[in-house]
């Protein structure tokens, strides 16, 4: 049997999470580096040529190009948010797989106009949320899900923080209306609230309350912020995202039964191995001199890392399309919409004041 | 110079908190286990005989015995918290030095009753506040000060769970409302608003908001809790407390150069050794393939267990009073108002429906 044709990548842009992704393609097994548009050929040209692209790869001067090449099978879009409805939609309409950084739109909106898309033109639709796809995260989910582990969640608290330089917050991409006009909340906002749903297996909270202490930008671009939302059940979450704290990425999730930590969800602080801590019915002995028993410590390891497991799901998903006719994923842009939606209310309820926001599916 | 003599202890009752205490007692070299009272004086010769009191210990079956015993220097109250006010009043009054379980006291007016008791007395007062005590906390609240490590204090997140039993959840003091009305906020709540003013050296956050998820039982006593607490200069706090979740104990709090993890900060996992991470600078290597540097484990030891430590602190503020007309230690009356100010802001806003309620010292 022959070997399945590797999946072939068109990078729309060259912004610096693409260096990260252009080295996933390039290890992960099933995705070829195939091409790169830029609106400056020699922009193209270096970043090719510094970020491991083969000779063949294809460089062009403009967006177009990458869409045009009818070799290419999948885009990985980093363009900023407010680019994404134009170019992800222009990117399935020329039948390319999509890899859309995140956050996936400026609202959920424009974001169900880039899934119709998808959905008309049978493309796969997938998010850069690159943690997904640690088997990290694998390992916690079955801690999460097992009744006698972890019991019933009640309260989860995720924490997504990274000191900006001063160049940074003078001149990122994150931090123009124009270009993210989510700030923080859509950058590293993100992450916690994805943290969070996963953890209540997507479902969506009722209602959000955002925190009274957004720190915004002299053009009003969030730089701080934080929610509480809450489930019918009556659990709770809590989240803070920053770019004006040192770098923090944290989920503390609080079952009947047990305890999870982890402090590097974001980003593993190894690349070949990730860990996390887990407690079930955590007590102390009889003189309450110690805990009997201690939170365990989980140690998993990886060959490749989180990103190039990314690609390598997005690669393998398009192969069966290419390759099996399978239809496309829905889980993922389902649960995209479902973390914009969550960014969409705590946004709602900063620019109300702080009112309690319902989210409705 | 002759050695300084030991502070006597009489103990008014025999509440299970109070074995650990005289374990305490009997630990601390500066203390020792004089006198125990309860209602029934077999039930006090039991506790004395279980707990290491020494053979010419006082054993009576009433409070009052305890203080009118002119041997007792300090007495230690683990009584219910509606009862607080009357016997640390009237063990002011009879001259005895007071360690008093926390909450303090039902609300804040009862507690200044007790606090105006000790001041016109000239008596010690001190809350069972016992990981204040642990040289970890001086470890950390090392870091936290340190401008070049920490920086400025943004968000701080503690929670304290556990998992009651059934029975206690039908039959412990803090479930009954004529008891200890407060419930998880008063017990494990306590512990994560001293735990964020101790963070933000004590001062008092300008609005707290409870969360809209309180769990009540049947009779309305608070099982499980939380709020957002802010102040002037932006930074803020998140709680969560109940008696419904496994363990957890644990404080997370960013700074602007620094990040302080704590998962064991009411009780360490250990007797001898307790431990936090810190991280300072925490960035990602130029390739984003780990975090450079990466948080650092401190772990600091100690001989004789927190709450012997605790005990040996009150000990040595008597001691200096009776032997060197020392004026009473206002700072830990202090911090115990403070955190007492911080709960009744809590349960003041679940009463009025999670609306936000201002703090005026």
């Amino acid at each position: 049997m022959a070997e399945t044709p590797k999946i072939r990548f068109g990078f729309i842009g060259c912004a610096g999470i693409a260096r990260r992704v252009s080295r996933a393609v390039a290890l992960a097994p099933n995705a070829v580096l195939h091409a790169v548009g830029s609106r400056s050929i020699d922009k193209a040209r270096a970043f090719a040529a510094a970020n491991g692209f083969p000779a063949a790869a294809k460089v062009y001067g403009s967006y177009e190009a990458v869409l045009d090449d009818p070799e290419v099978d999948a885009v990985y879009l980093p363009l900023p948010t407010s680019l994404h409805v134009r170019w992800a939609v222009l990117a399935a309409s020329k039948k390319k797989h999509v890899l859309l950084e995140k956050p996936v739109a400026l609202n959920v909106a424009e974001f169900d106009e880039i899934i119709a898309a998808c959905e008309s033109n049978g493309v796969q639709l997938m998010d850069g949320t690159m943690w997904m796809h640690h088997p990290r995260t694998s390992k916690m989910k079955e801690f999460l899900s097992d009744v006698n582990r972890f019991g019933q969640l009640r309260s989860i608290h995720s924490n997504f923080t990274f000191r900006a330089s001063a160049d940074f917050l003078e001149n990122d991409i994150r931090v123009k209306p124009d270009l993210d006009a989510l700030g923080a909340l859509g950058d590293a906002g993100w992450y916690c609230l994805r943290a969070i749903l996963w953890a209540a297996n997507y479902e969506l909270p009722k209602t959000v309350i955002a925190s009274r202490n957004p720190v915004r930008n002299q053009v009003g671009v969030i730089l701080a912020c934080g929610a509480t939302l809450y489930w019918e059940d009556g659990k709770a979450a809590t989240f803070y995202c920053s770019f004006l704290s040192n770098t923090s990425t944290d989920i503390t999730a609080l079952g009947t039964k047990g305890t999870l930590h982890v402090h590097d969800f974001v980003l593993p602080y190894e690349e070949k191995e990730a860990s996390f801590y887990a407690a079930t019915e955590s007590g102390v002995d009889e003189a309450v001199t110690k805990w009997v028993p201690q939170p365990s410590k989980h140690i998993i390891e990886t060959d490749i890392p989180q990103e190039a497991l990314m690609v390598n799901e997005l690669a393998r998903l398009v192969a069966d399309i290419k390759f099996k006719k399978a239809k496309p994923e829905k889980k993922w842009p389902t649960i995209s919409r479902k973390t914009q939606l969550v960014v969409d209310a705590v946004k709602a309820s900063i620019d109300m004041g702080f009112e309690p926001v319902q989210i409705q599916e």
